[in-house]
């Protein structure tokens, strides 16, 4: 156990860590390129190295634990060892082919996990988030009414935008977001030519709310 | 009195309450989806029943107050009531359906009438308005002047934007909001070839008084 | 003078010129529509009065001043005077029609002088300005060096948005807008498919040097 | 040395090169218009005087230093004598025209070099990126596993916006400033309808991490 302590915590051995999950990240990316036939098998060796790579280190760090137990009880290591695991599905299978290449996409995620800093990181965006918890519910329910109101009244207008609840969430959210929010408008308000009302309203309330949640946050953070 | 003041009071019916509430509000987005017959008369029964249950839940709250008089003292009571009481106009006559449909969404506004946190957040919200007060007439004195100017300037180019000061309000709203704005701009600058001092003075103008605004509620809520 | 000054400090009338400020905006306002002959008529008759009673009130604001001097040493007489000589351009003759009702427009910002709130606002918004300075500055450097490159590059590509320097400032606040920003990019990038550097880089430094003036602010209010 | 040193530091000298320097940015500005024959050879003489000009104020300042060392431990003059050699390639060459008009655009640079307050600025910009890294690597990690997913599922159906990794981290950005996000969305749903999920949950996060570095920079200058 002490002798896997030992490789765990060798500067060489971290290096060579960082050096490979950053390769693996590479290689998801070469992949995406039509790369000719002699480079794919040498693709799949080098998967199947990293695979093994990866296999290795978290039995060595699971190893190099002295009380197994505590070993599950950090978060990371089970995001570790799920990144790892899952990623073994063979990707040469033409079934599971386009599977296999999502799930070792999500390799690059290790980087998070062996940079301290960027874990803390994490850790302190995901603290934040509670905060925002009741101006997000607010949101939804200003979100929901008017998805509401708008499959109600627009869906004979164009069913593409508003025809059920869930396609109008989708649309508000296009409008929140003052992309081509006109023309959804201008649709509109060729039948009801009052419903700029309700196109201006939502963006009010929604960007009022989006303002509060902001300046909460800085506030919060001040606080500490 | 104190019979339903024990209700009220009680968790399981706080439970229920919220359930029926949540439950309204699904009922309300799933009206939208095209219902085949058997399930749109459930949805009928299934409204009366809401419709019915609210308004017994309001019954036994106005019951439950030891001063008749200080129910209707709470701004929160008096949302309540009108929700319930204006969401009772029956939606199944073909005229009034469309009407009784969008007053059926405003009952998932008694989600924010019935979580305190929510609650506290929208008289918050209220609260930070007035000091908005000033930017916002300034702000809409600076929209009007340059609506007044479009529309006399821009009207027999394109009277679909800039047709009278109304419409032009709307347009420089869409300017604000940089949503296509340059399809505006150029189609006047054709014709007007310095206009272009137009929209980005009015940019400039809007731009900054939004900013000073938020700064302003920074700076506020900080000082508190 | 001190009649005068009873007058000018008379509640009645600051009343009674507020109302005649807001209905000469209004009046404003109601010109951009079409209206029929009889009223038009009116408008030409109430536009007479406005100026008639400005010329009056500022009058009596200057016989109100105990040392004449003192009057013209404050900058919101300047311009309200200003604005109310100009304004009196008369606005029936064809030709000079239009600059005779874009002149009456900015009888609004009589609404400014008017209001004390406004004027503290207008006067802080102004001096938040020379802190500015310097990134306005650094941002119009930023600006003239690109238009200088794109205009150099791209000029054969599309004349229209990149012809001289002046269209390539105004094609790249286009770009910092994001306003169809991929559209003018995908055109250059079709000649020279590194352009993208160019556009993110641009977007970079301006986003940044934008941000940089916001938290500027932000921290210089904070202070005082 | 001395000398030198008298002539550096003489206001009338300082005012004449920020003149120099200003003037050949009008010059590179008015370049990009088309200019007659007579005005472009002026054009070339005043270019030549200022190359020369530049030259002989970058040797004073040289001969100015009292340890001929200390100048290039300087990095602002570091920086004014490369932008000053470089900018002397020749721009009448027609093979060399682009380059040698490209070279002189950064001839504006030296307004930052000389303004001390531009220096200061820039400097502080500068210090601030180091806070960003992590964010940046965070946001970088976010768009380069979106982007692998992008391209793995989405290449069949628009290859121009998702053929390979670089292209699809372009995409992404474009996604990220709502620049028509919801073509790029609405062509994927066509073929999988829950790609809504991938866009949706992209806006979520980066703009979470965005919010997240605006935060951390306000924070950071206000405790200094
Ligand atoms: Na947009
Ligand atoms: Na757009």
């Amino acid at each position: 156990q002490s002798r896997f302590e030992t490789i765990r915590s060798n500067k060489l051995f971290e290096t060579f860590v960082i050096t490979v999950i950053v390769f693996s990240a590479l290689l998801v990316g070469a992949k995406t390129y039509d790369i000719p036939q002699p480079f794919s098998t040498i693709a799949l060796l080098l998967d199947w190295f990293i695979s093994f790579f990866f296999l290795t280190e978290i039995t060595i760090r699971f190893m190099a634990e002295p009380r197994k137990r505590d070993f599950f009880k950090s978060f990371w290591n089970w995001f570790d060892t799920v990144i790892v695991v899952v990623s073994m599905i063979p990707a040469d299978n033409t079934d599971l082919a386009v599977i296999g290449r999502l799930v070792r996409v999500f390799r690059v995620l290790r980087m998070i996990s062996f940079i301290p800093e960027l874990r803390i990181l994490l850790v302190s965006l995901v603290k934040a988030l509670p905060q925002l918890g009741y101006v997000m519910l607010l949101m939804f329910i200003i979100f929901y009414i008017y998805a509401a109101i708008g499959s109600t009244l627009f869906e004979s207008i164009n069913p593409t935008l508003w025809g059920d609840i869930s396609i109008s969430l989708l649309t508000l959210f296009r409008v929140m977001t003052f992309e081509d929010w006109t023309d959804v408008m201008y649709e509109t308000m060729a039948v009801y030519p009052l419903s700029w009302v309700f196109y201006l309203s939502f963006i009010f309330f929604t960007a009022f709310a989006f303002l509060n949640m902001v300046i909460g946050i800085v506030v919060n953070v001040m606080e500490q």
